[in-house]
């Protein structure tokens, strides 16, 4: 049976993490099925068999691998039916994406969502966090976030060149989704499900193109409660 | 006989403009020759039957054609030998490197090399250009841009997801360079061409992707000369 370990919240079914939700997608696009395991930061025992201390983590029979990256990497060289990539130069740019997200929007992101966030993650990990939170960066959570609104503010024009190209192509993968929509599909999902703040205009051509992505797979990822975003209520 | 309007200076032979870097290098990569014929911003009326009052101007037969982007789609077309793309994916990644270069990247560059690149233009376009940006910003050319120091620093967070990509692939095409490397490389060489001044460390990732580009097409980019950029001199 495959499983994948996955951040989960007080909640198990809460499943806010950008990088597991790119994994997610990544083997519903494949058609695998898999059994999803919550799992707390505080939980490095658990995972010590792929040779890492963060999630997601893919477990094939004896295989245990980490890194959503490599993950995907492993799964386009095992079930190379329904491609992620055309080939090396889409596969170099998704790289490209994964870098310019992990290092550009997800800051900007976790500014905007981190304190709706916090109240439904597991009590273990809100410990976790917020001394992790102090030991980097000398700063209370709270303060470390500052104004979520001037998070959502800085967000428009980081967001723009994806609006943009957006308003051009169906999906960054051409005229069907690829491993690059996931990418970026992780952010946002992370921010609707995690927080109730729309942070961009529910017309714009990103929206339009989330809204398909929550819808593929028979809507796999729509299944995921949001947190009052678009106007859905909260979880309870 | 293919002719490709571009941006000159006080010298026909400068040619700083990110966007006609592009189309050259797009030329190069498909083995088309062409005579480059210097144009000024201010003569909109030499360029008419393009449609638009900007170069790169691609003229073939009774075809003029403007807009860097649309040119590589109609060289791609027209010449599909040595393609620019994988696939549609690879396309729709590499119009959101042009989207994210253009809204991100280059006004940064323009902070950092303008004042350099000012007195490299013709008289007639230092004028318009001077004007332009009062009209559009009500400020002389040297508040717009303020300390290029700054916006050097400003660059280093901005370019480093390109910086961890191409640590870990030769060129954003994969193992040889496609449109999308042109796309970046545009920006590296107008401030190359345009300015002495250095906005990435030269032992980095970014800087031996730019010099391989340099070298491609038999040194085809190299051959323009540099602003005392690496500690070559600057042209008289």
């Amino acid at each position: 049976m495959r499983r994948l370990y996955e951040i989960g919240g007080a909640e198990d079914s809460f499943r806010p993490s950008p990088y597991c939700w790119r994994t997610r997608m990544a083997l519903a696009h494949k058609g695998l099925s898999f059994e999803a395991v919550p799992w707390r930061a505080v939980e490095k025992a658990r995972i010590t068999r792929s040779g890492g201390g963060t999630v997601p983590v893919l477990v094939e029979g004896d295989l245990w691998l980490g890194e959503s990256w490599d993950i995907s990497e492993y799964l386009e060289a095992t079930y190379p039916e329904s491609p992620f990539f055309d080939g090396p130069g889409d596969k170099a740019k998704a790289r490209f994406l994964d870098h310019w997200i992990t290092l550009t929007v997800h800051p900007v992101i976790f500014r905007a969502v981190a304190l709706d966030q916090f109240p439904m993650l597991a009590r273990e990990d809100q410990a976790y966090y917020l001394e992790r939170t102090k030991r980097k960066f000398g700063q209370s959570l709270a303060e470390f976030c500052g104004d979520p609104d001037a998070a959502i503010a800085e967000l428009k024009p980081l967001l723009q060149p994806l609006q943009s190209t957006l308003a051009e192509v169906d999906y960054l993968g051409g005229a069907s989704p690829g491993y690059g929509d996931y990418i970026v599909f992780g952010a946002l999902q992370w921010a609707r499900v995690a927080s109730p703040r729309r942070l961009y205009s529910a017309d714009s051509a990103l929206a339009r193109w989330f809204e398909n992505l929550l819808g593929a797979f028979d809507g796999f990822a729509r299944a995921q409660p949001a947190r009052a975003h678009w106007g859905n209520p909260a979880p309870k």
